[in-house]
């Protein structure tokens, strides 16, 4: 195989965040439960939305956060994910794009709209996010561009494109493709309730050895483990997979590859206002990291400072500079 | 005529903005004059978006962003101006109607889109626009609902209204609507360019006595009167409108009322983020001001704390509870 000419493709879902505030109240009066993710039909983002305060639309989705964090961070970049042929569609698209990202998949037309995520973010900088996931659970697998697969170092894979089935049977398909290429399989477990509709499905993959890096934060990871203590669920996935990440908010991160293990504490942010975006940006840093050759610790620490921008502001993707602000921060320390 | 409905009722551009972060040499190499406000047809809008880093999308139209922050400030509003039926009017209509004002202009169908602007925000702090006026054009007269007019105590115009042939025509029918209903017209200039295009049209209205409070920046006002020196052309201005208010940026602002006349310094600021909005957030403050009957003088000290809240922040409305805002900043002097 020759060089890779991309560091990372990730392949997930293509949305665009309506973002808004909101209190406590609201999110009790709609029976939503607080920093989680759920998918929500066409009716009912119709009513969720007429019933939500102003918003903010800016492009989101999973990976596609993460690859506008590597873009950031000057690594070379490829995305797949299925907009509609429709303004949200061309917002995602220009968006990316214009972040130097390789953005091939072409827009779908039909009725059904680009995804949307409905993203509620109370006072506390927790979001609650309500996904209409539209075209985007219709990525077909044929959309994959076998050459751009086996051209990338790494493969990124979101987690919640396992819910629909034809991006399942992408993402099934990319990984094979990757594999035969010698690539990396990277994946993001998502959210909690991911875990649990699909722990199977992810337990399989890891099983039979078809993922490199799984990105976890602490309740996933235990769900997926089903073990209550933190070290215990550390310990039963991380000897099925080559190199695990866990993230656990203001209390750090670690990461486990065979024997080796390092643990960082989050990075101080002034106010916390968005928690959007955290996971995301602390995988591309640690991806970045990687890339660079750097030490787990290393890695880990430029997950936390990426993580730390995004959530100091509104929107899912970072804001400053990051190659600039890694260079200070990390020369900081 | 019964007691008004509506303290402000306002016809503008129904308009979403979307707002990237540039610099002064994208803005030399598009050759855009920094601070002002272009209009554009719908290729250059391509050509342009496609050359723009990743934007955020939101809400915005100079009139529709002051009756925001009239909601806000909690006063009964209304808004007249017109989308399409498409994914962008449907953000416009759900974020003004999600702050309870009474906007009900029905959606235009056919090819032509939903209005947007093109912000460029510099590090300055400076916005440059370049807008697409799309359906927002094509405002009929006859969209206009005449109760909802007599029924507003102030009608608020734009004055960008004035470049497209049909909505100049609805803005003179809805100035006779509301002259025959014995109700005030309050018009802002909107930008120097827009009057140097229209200073007939503006005297126009102004000596036939159409205007009852006239909006205006340092530049806009020098532009109308074709005076070098501000207080000259204040004179000039103020003895043909009952009621002239002047914004000059961080200089602060004037209102000149017959014999009486009122100055009050800017609000301070932390720090200067992004000046998109600041003339709507002031007018907005003022008209409050004037209509909870407070003097010229606590009127622009309201006007100035509304726009200061303003451009704190990225984007054209209030992000900040005006009313609560005012009292404690008012009580604060």
């Amino acid at each position: 195989m020759p060089d890779p000419s991309l560091d990372v493709l990730a392949i997930g879902n293509a949305i665009v965040d309506v973002i808004a505030r909101t209190d406590d109240e609201f999110l009790d009066a709609e029976r939503l439960i607080k920093g989680t993710m759920r998918l929500i039909d066409a009716a009912e983002a119709e009513r969720l939305y007429g019933r939500m305060p102003p918003g903010v639309e800016a492009s989101g989705g999973s990976a596609a956060n993460t690859v506008a964090g590597l873009a950031s961070l000057g690594l070379r970049t490829g995305f797949v994910g299925q907009v509609a042929d429709d303004q949200l569609g061309e917002v995602f698209g220009h968006d990316i794009r214009a972040l130097g990202v390789d953005f091939r998949t072409p827009p779908r037309n039909g009725e059904v709209p680009t995804a949307r995520c409905l993203i509620l973010v109370t006072p506390d900088a927790q979001r609650t996010m309500n996904t209409f996931l539209g075209a985007s659970q219709f990525l077909p697998p044929h959309a994959l561009d076998e050459a751009q697969i086996e051209a990338a170092a790494i493969l990124y894979l979101e987690g919640y494109l396992w819910d629909p089935e034809q991006p399942r049977a992408a993402m099934e398909k990319a990984i094979a493709i990757a594999r035969r290429a010698g690539r990396k399989v990277a994946l993001t477990l998502s959210d909690p309730f991911c875990v649990d509709r699909h722990r199977d499905g992810f337990l399989g993959l890891i099983e039979r050895s078809a993922i490199d890096i799984l990105f976890a934060n602490e309740i996933e990871i235990k769900s997926l483990a089903q073990q209550e203590d933190l070290e215990a669920a550390v310990a039963a996935v991380a000897m099925r997979v080559p190199l695990l990440v866990v993230t656990r908010s203001e209390e750090g991160a670690l990461a486990v590859r065979g024997s080796e293990r390092a643990d960082v504490p989050a990075e101080p942010v002034d106010q916390v206002v968005d928690t959007t975006g955290a996971g995301d940006q602390f995988a591309a840093g640690f991806l970045a990291g990687q890339t660079q050759g750097r030490s787990l610790e290393q890695s880990l620490r430029m997950g936390a400072i990426a993580a730390a921008e995004v959530i100091a502001h509104y929107g899912p993707r970072p804001e400053a500079d990051l190659k600039a602000l890694m260079a200070t921060s990390l020369a900081r320390a």
